[in-house]
């Protein structure tokens, strides 16, 4: 179990060390990407070597970041985990390094303590906005291009400061950023305004199916494991569609059904804050969130459908007299 | 042409006014609303008769805000016109406050100083933004509804902090109103997770037509009018699909073309930065900005998509010369 310590004791082993071995989580997103690199170019501004790792290559899109991905140039002296809430999440490349991380810096309230000593804030929308701190009290001026990489983590992980975990504090580290020099317009662009045609493909087939049931309080997709596989989407972009039900006016559930390789079919339920999404869920042995629950279904697409409208509309009806009882 | 004057004498001119009448644009947005909303409460609480008018009905997504409209409950004695260019603006119902606007307070450069006096600031993302310093400036104590109002004219009008307005100042403001107490989870929830049906619609039958020209750099989609009238879409929702073919990985250049009720297609180009969307509509003798130009083409579906691609496909293949010697 990793001894959790405070930002100042961090910031002193950070300075304290030397060859630093930034890394990041597999499937690397801005934030695990933006940490890494912000640290790695503070600590390059103060004279020290450092690298930055990573299981899995990086988008294109990220290229303004300028991390070239370490590859033994020297022996790591120190390593730091950014972004990483487990073990499980640095991929098989990044085995060496597994068991010898010095400091995790982390904003998962889930962190596992796989770290000699961790960091962890998990009031932080974003691991970027402990970086932040960091730098700063680190002595080092934050450069345009540190401030890019910090704007990148706190923007996509707060989705452009619209989901519900977004804070005060993100906006302050934000519009601090933005002084500084990070250029949004182009970061907001490449960040947010760049589907890719398959998750357009993807969009197509998903609304060309969309019902409305119960009286247009329901809305549900659904997608095929072969429009799946004709279109070939990733999974971030699957993910990405079972947001669309829900964002409908009206719409106090959204369920979005994808067939999956065994022919059931996951059912990822998404509902408007008061109604409980697990409630639905667990009716068909799933779990997760308030907002966002999820199960799986064996059995054929009518089968599949009947059976999650059925606790749909279970949970609806009681959702529905509570309200008027609440309005009687 | 109205004479321009500065915050604090702005302020000094409320602060005297009493039965102030604030009003908004026709089709109302978050912006005029959020800026009358919040000057009507700050008012109110310093124990002023004040009213909010509007032309057009408000939708009930706004129904946090409070407002109830101006019904000539008192003789107006000092107006405000809030986030309102020109006189074109105010709507039909609203016409006999026109010629007698005392202050304008705006963010439009464009502005065509109607009113007396007028308060501009053209480098504020919003109105809602100058709202904010004003009501500090006469000493009122933001409450939480102030703040949700506030907050909802800065988020709109940045399309929540992506679109290229959005400065420091934007999330500055925003992060104070988070923390006097804007519920920006509901409200991001309810101005931004709400496409209407038929938006979904239209955007259903937008993407079933999407095709890929010039190896996918050029993306268009097309509506025609039976498909429009058929859907009952309104102006803003068909708006909001003009963005869709330019947020695509790869496409430089998103084409929408919508038919109209003569028959003929209003063609919407949008680009990637670094392409002149003007000079592919001037060809076609339309006009507009670098990254979002128009024009209207007379003929049938295959007519003027020929005629616009034509276009494309002279700016783009200068535009890509141009790149090639650069990288030469």
């Amino acid at each position: 179990m990793s001894e959790s310590i405070q930002m100042t004791d961090a910031v002193s082993r950070l300075l304290k060390a030397e060859n630093l071995l930034f890394i990041c989580h597999k499937n690397p997103d801005g934030d695990t990407l933006g940490a890494a690199a912000a640290l790695y170019w503070a600590l390059q501004s103060l004279g020290k070597t450092a690298g930055v790792f990573c299981a899995d290559p990086i988008h294109e899109r990220y290229d303004y970041m300028g991390i070239e991905l370490f590859h033994e140039q020297f022996e790591p002296g120190y390593i730091v985990a950014v972004d990483i809430a487990g073990k499980q999440l640095f991929g098989e490349k990044a085995s060496p390094y597994v068991d010898r991380v010095d400091l995790c810096i982390d904003h998962h309230g889930s962190n596992t303590g796989f770290a000699e000593y961790l960091l962890l804030d998990d009031s932080a929308a974003a691991t970027c906005e402990m970086i932040y701190d960091i730098i700063l009290a680190m002595g080092v001026t934050i450069d345009k291009r540190m401030a890019d990489c910090l704007y990148t983590g706190v923007s996509t992980d707060t989705g452009c400061f619209r989901f519900t975990n977004t804070t005060a504090r993100s906006h302050r580290v934000a519009s601090r950023l933005i002084d500084i020099g990070a250029d949004i317009s182009v970061l907001n662009e490449l960040l947010f305004e760049n589907k890719s045609k398959q998750r357009i493909a993807i969009e197509q087939v998903a609304l060309s199916t969309l019902e409305y049931h119960f009286d247009g309080v329901c809305a549900l997709i659904c997608m095929t494991r072969e429009q799946i596989e004709g279109i070939g989407v990733d999974d971030g972009d699957l993910e990405g569609i079972t947001s669309i039900p829900r964002s409908i006016e009206g719409v106090l559930v959204g369920i979005t059904m994808r067939q999956q390789v065994s022919g059931s079919f996951k059912i990822s339920v998404r509902t408007k804050v008061g109604l409980d999404a697990v409630a639905i869920a667990v009716g068909l042995g799933g779990g997760g969130h308030k907002q966002a629950a999820g199960c799986e279904v064996i059995g054929g697409l009518e089968f599949a459908k009947d059976a999650v409208l059925a606790e749909v509309k279970r949970v609806l009806d009681e959702y529905l007299q509570k309200d008027e009882r609440r309005n009687a």
